[in-house]
């Protein structure tokens, strides 16, 4: 039926030498040619193009930027950081740079931007080729964009956690129950996940915590916990701290725990979308590839905080427990306040000293810090049966301040390198109430902000510490909050926002 | 009510100097600085964060890489040619990096993807955003999605198309009628446009014809033309030739008409995804800033072509109609063959020849493209009132019969800068029919594929010659198409994906 004879011709594409430019385009992987060079003239590939590049060990999709200047030899192909690590080349190996397979997976993402439901087979493909770097930007956006608000349905949510589940590593602790938490976040402060986990472990229960590092927040909880104790561990030292003492507190990046969320969050954040089935498979893809058994969600709910109402809580929770019971994990929400900060320091090192100080019983520790990590634990601890149900909270209480808690703490920093200080920093700058009265309202959002702006997370001892909490009463000229900043220019930065933003602490007449 | 109070320090940002990297990054704007560069550490900039670039002339929004090599010094930022060319400086000029403005825009996409209706502000200010640049692939992405199928209705179209006019200069041609014409696309080699330009002017009408060039086919119309004569014509010497002969073909992107709609058809091609809203904007908004007052729009439909239904068709033509309307315009719509290729060649010089033979009245012309050049200008001559309904494919044939069209494009092209004879290739190959029979289906997506691979557009010469249509009868070992590449390397490549694709022509056994 078909007609075109070809004498084959061997294409016999030419191969260019790999040259480490040291550009950090962040996940994306890009490579740097000549326009004049072999390859971009035989393949006519121009600006921007996806191209595949092929190393000794490995093959990546990129994208190409064209070089018109000398930056480059002929025969050189120069590589961005991320396109450097994923192929694992050394300088000068030989690459072969050439037009990539069709992204197949594109026409399931078609199908959904046109209201089609996604099959299992169909999520499978898109997030497989987004773990594997082939989606650039533009492909990432309309995924998410496809996926926003409400347009998956709970058995899409399932596929779609499967799916991210299968494209990453799976950890797993034999048959002992595992736990695990999240905060579904929003909240600066809110650094309640070191206190459990150490509460939850000091009672000989198992919870092998992955963390991830600040994306647009102003700390992480990888960065808290990295001002006092490596967090840097790959999969066996984890393990050697897991079997040792029950529990971890680490990095999560290091150990390869669904590698297609980590892409989709950036992009969700770069278009702020909510996406409750994006949402629900990052969280739950996460802990299923962590091999936990046993989940509690902290979901603090407020006008500033990522869950905004009642009725958003309330539908998100039913995804989550769907999902959840899908995929047989014991999974428990707990709707929390989140109308303000949990804790008065924001940024790593300030968030890192609110926590030793609750966990060492001080008596400046935050009563609000404190209060919600034994809610949270004695409800973790309720799950996985280690209390009756309704004396969670006194047994968490009870570990908390007979100081076992804290001991267990600083055995796992121990185990994970050793128990530091946390840095302090070299600028400080209150600033100051205009008026008397009660604190009314906190703008969460403008906090986060201004605490990045201070150079929060990257400087690890940059951000704020708040000094009075929600319906607290100030005087005229009494500090509001103190920022903190390592170089004067951040400070300065931070002021000059703050300056813009004096509506973040709202005060109203007194009663 | 509010009351954070500030001493004001001033932030004082670090200028940096403006430094030509000689990077072709295509639209997007990137600025490349050290990681220890004082305005990252102060400002706590990320590997691709959006930044703004103030200069001494102008102010972009530019995506960050981040360099942790010696390629640039502490004190400098590299720019890519995009953010070069927009911000206008010179090599060590002053830039001040900062924080970019919030996108306010992005909460009316966000709206859209909700399912919200947008009215003409909310349109307006994406518009604006994107055609200053503002908008990162992600956001385009998210935009372009939230407009796919049918998700805009025609009062959103009506106002789109408004939005892009005037984001981009709108020209004026005073009161006489100004013809344009358009092809909806997907059909290689339908180069009617040089031929019905130069019968309309012939006829004493005024044609101003930008086009634009090649995006993802093989050849655009002012790739072909400029084998021809030149097209970069800057708006004063497009009048000029105006002004003398009544028509021009030149190359649309030197007038800045409609920029936001380059930066969107980049996007939308890349995923591929169809949008009626955003196609008829895109292809109103050129003609409607062109000064055009009557305008004839091409549609071939097809199975291989853009349209590929007569429902979807139908559909289009209706949406066309409506927002022509309501824009002023007197608009036709002529649903012609989609087919198969219109003339015998694909590729810029090619499809010259084939326009000059068919000019020239050559005995070797090809009479698809004689046929449908002489329909689309005789509707365009009965919709100016030029000729009365019905006799306008007459008068078009008269004109190009007796040597008036070639005569007119001659002139038109001396005026541009002189007519040229388009080049040759210098390696040509034939692809032969492996059996005997009739030509049944031809791919027009392959074949464009094929042409593209062989070099085309850049390779001016590249490309391929069909030599038998639909329909047609062909022997065994007979040649179906013929190959012209300019490099050995491209003939290679071209001929291989060619053996892969051998169904690109189907031959069916004789009747």
């Amino acid at each position: 039926m078909t007609g075109a004879a070809i004498r084959t011709v061997d294409p016999r594409p030419t191969p260019l030498k790999a040259r480490r430019l040291g550009i950090d385009t962040h996940q994306e992987a890009v490579v740097y040619m000549r326009q004049d060079c072999p390859v971009c003239r035989s393949e006519g590939f121009a600006a921007h193009a996806r191209v595949q590049i092929a190393g000794p060990g490995g093959v990546v999709v990129a994208t190409l930027e064209v070089v018109t200047s000398d930056l480059l030899d002929h025969d050189e192909a120069g590589l961005s950081e991320a396109a450097w690590r994923r192929l694992g080349v050394r300088q000068g190996d030989d690459l072969l740079v050439t037009h990539p397979p069709a992204l197949e997976s594109l026409s399931h993402v078609r199908a959904k931007i046109y209201g089609q439901r996604l099959g299992r087979a169909a999520l499978r493909m898109i997030v497989d080729d987004i773990a594997n770097g082939r989606y650039a930007d533009v492909h990432l956006a309309a995924f998410v964009t496809a996926g926003a608000g409400h347009a998956l349905d709970v058995e899409e949510m399932v596929a779609l956690t499967e799916a991210m589940v299968a494209a990453g590593r799976r950890l797993d602790w034999g048959d002992r129950p595992v736990a695990d938490k999240h905060s579904v976040g929003g909240l600066p402060g809110n650094r309640t996940t070191p206190i459990v986990v150490a509460i939850v472990a000091a009672c000989g229960l198992t919870i092998p915590k992955t963390s991830s590092r600040a994306i647009t927040s102003p700390a992480g909880t990888a960065d808290t916990m990295e001002t006092l104790a490596p967090v840097d561990l790959d999969l066996t030292a984890m393990r050697r701290v897991v079997d040792k003492e029950g529990g971890c507190l680490v990095w999560g990046g290091a150990v390869d725990l669904s590698p297609a969320d980590d892409v989709l969050i950036r992009v969700e954040r770069a278009l702020d979308l909510d996406s409750e089935g994006q949402l629900v498979a990052s969280v739950l893809s996460k802990k299923i590839a962590a091999g936990a058994t046993h989940v509690l969600i902290d979901m603090p709910v407020g006008p500033t905080a990522k869950v905004r109402s009642q009725p958003e809580a309330d539908r998100l929770t039913g995804a989550l427990r769907a999902v959840g019971a899908s995929a047989g994990l014991q999974l428990r929400v707990v709707q929390t306040d989140g109308t303000q900060p949990v804790g008065s320091g924001i940024g790593p090192a300030l968030e890192a000293r609110d926590v030793v100080r609750v966990l060492q019983n001080a008596p400046d520790a935050s009563p609000a810090l404190r209060t919600k990590s034994v809610v949270l634990a004695g409800a973790l601890l309720e799950l996985l049966g280690h209390a009756a149900a309704g004396a969670g909270q006194a047994t968490a209480d009870a570990v908390l301040r007979d100081g076992r808690a804290w001991r267990k703490f600083a055995a796992i920093c121990a185990a994970q390198g050793g128990l530091r200080e946390p840095p302090r920093a070299a600028y400080t700058h209150p600033v100051v109430a205009t008026r008397s009265g009660r604190v009314e309202r906190i703008d969460n959002r403008v906090l986060a902000r201004i605490a990045k702006l201070a150079g929060a997370p990257s400087d690890k001892a940059a951000g704020l510490e708040l000094h009075t909490p929600l319906g607290g009463r100030v005087d005229r000229g009494q500090p509001l909050f103190t920022l903190h900043a390592e170089t004067r220019g951040a400070l300065a930065y931070a002021l000059e926002y703050a300056g813009r933003h004096a509506d973040v602490i709202q005060i109203g007449a007194d009663a």
